[in-house]
């Protein structure tokens, strides 16, 4: 084998997966290469193949959600050979810049992704920044926990940041990759969470998956039936929905979290955000600090991602039933 | 006199100020009242005057930015007969919800305001809960002192409930009544203030009040000198700005804070937010307890509004002139 590394990739935009060989750069000191045994299915992999966001270079090996074996370690590393170990979205950072040095890596202006400019996690190996790869805590099952390096953290992290605690009434919009993810982890917390979904046969699995209340995510009487109770409002979905209709829902000093973006404007009345003092932000991924918080909690309460795993050969269809919005609840590739 | 009270009232919609006596109400045991020395001019006197807020009710005594001394207490009166007091927009609270009992009285969905639906300050008198009744720190000027109990609380909380910090790069968009009083408390603060303004001469003013910086808050070029500077940014206009721009003057996690609501709706990409996890909020006045600590601060480091003060009955050419915008900084009216 040496360096050539057996993956998937697509040859150009929009284009099918095809079997892909790469010669895979020598190790550097704060490098390692890790033995790929499952990767997670993330929108985000279509939205780079499919080169939404102009920055795909082909042939594009896309995969961020990560779980393998560390199989070589750069002279610096702080990992060893044989330990299991999770890698997301972000690859690299300055570690040098004013957010690096507060612990906010993932907002360093010269950070890199995973599988932008770099071959990712479809594929056997991957050799990546240590400073990046984190390793699991040994009663996390691969399969589940591939999910949570990207999509997890991503809901995790905000809901730290925001202060969401014990008791907290959250909603969490959209049941799908991220919002399964998000009810999981605010069940753990001893959050009470209402999930808005559109559609109606994940109202039962949504209860199962930690909700306490399920309601219509764009039914605006049923959204109205929330209105001034919410703390917290994760909107896991990049869909265009009625904002202000969810602001009411809010609590004074309540905060709408967006963690994907809908095209096109936001249009909201300036006036909702005085009155009661409501906030709205963006969240993006999360730290290194915040991944391994996300990861010792999701071991402490037992979380993983409820995922359908197929062989990493079926890509194509793996890839198809995500464009879909076809799987319960993330997709998780395996060697 | 008795109980009745010489006051200046709207009689109908927009109408001129005139002489009006009314009888107030017997004092009931939380109630204080104040012989009334100077009543600031906020820009939402002219509001309920013109009843754009649909809440009016006629005849209006408007005046929210009060001070006087202590000359009856009730029977649960926590304040003294002669000391110097300061009233601002608030009037009562249920003292009962979640948010009174959080210390957000702000925030209680059961508030009453000073002069909606009661007589405010524009008067000799005023008969109100004490419980939102403030006692004056002896060093503090009376006449610069009345604009910090609404105009002043509202660009203080906001600062401190977000954790404004020394040496945090701060803008502040317009140089008026609220804008001047939040570059004398950054500066205070320790915090480096770029002032927004559309006036090129208060580009020297905003220096002389405490900003480190000024730029035009109209010119998108002057704007986006400071992209990716800012951790604060408070908007004390109600204007439609280009909060595109704006928002791209925000560090990481900065945040764009709104005291006074434009019309119409505010239209900004959501990717904006996500990337760099940027928010935008609104606040509304301030608590009792914002208001207190506010008054601390200011005599602590000699802070006061700059006012223009006329005598009481001049008061519909004062209120011309905030019209107009013509003062610099703030209107008072003294008895």
């Amino acid at each position: 084998m040496g360096n050539r590394v057996g993956a998937f990739a697509a040859l150009a935009v929009g284009q099918s997966l095809v079997e892909y060989v790469y010669e895979s750069e020598p190790l550097g000191p704060d490098d390692v290469a890790v033995d790929i045994s499952h990767c997670g299915v993330c929108h985000s992999d279509l939205h780079l193949i499919d080169n939404d966001w102009s920055s795909s270079q082909y042939p594009l090996v896309p995969g961020h959600e990560i779980v393998g074996i560390v199989s070589e370690v750069g002279g610096r590393g702080r990992l060893t050979v044989g330990e299991r170990v999770g890698i997301g979205w972000q690859r690299s950072a300055c570690h040098d810049c004013e957010q690096c040095r507060a612990g906010n890596e993932n907002l360093c202006p010269r950070q890199e992704a995973t599988c932008v400019g770099h071959m990712g996690g479809f594929a056997q190996r991957i050799r990546t920044d240590g400073r990046f790869v984190f390793p699991l805590p040994p009663t996390l099952d691969p399969a589940a926990t591939a999910p949570l390096l990207c999509g997890g953290v991503t809901v995790f992290a905000p809901l730290r940041r925001w202060g969401v605690r014990e008791g907290a009434h959250v909603g969490v919009i959209g049941v799908g990759g991220l919002g399964h993810l998000a009810l999981r982890f605010l069940k753990a917390m001893g959050c009470h969470a209402v999930a808005f979904t559109s559609s109606p046969d994940k109202r039962n699995e949504a209860l199962n998956l930690g909700a306490a209340e399920v309601a219509s995510s764009t039914n605006a009487r049923e959204i109205r039936a929330h209105a001034g109770r919410l703390e917290f409002l994760l909107c896991t979905v990049p869909a265009r929905l009625d904002w202000i209709t969810y602001l009411e829902t809010l609590k004074p000093n309540g905060v709408l979290c967006l963690v994907g973006a809908p095209r096109g404007l936001l249009q909201l009345p300036a006036s909702q955000l005085l009155s009661g003092q409501r906030a709205i932000c963006g969240s993006d991924i999360g730290s290194p600090s915040a991944i391994r918080e996300m990861l010792a909690f999701a071991a402490e309460h037992g979380i993983g991602a409820r995922v359908e795993t197929v062989p990493m050969r079926d890509v194509n269809a793996a890839l198809q039933r995500v464009r879909e919005n076809r799987v319960r609840y993330r997709m998780v590739l395996a060697n």
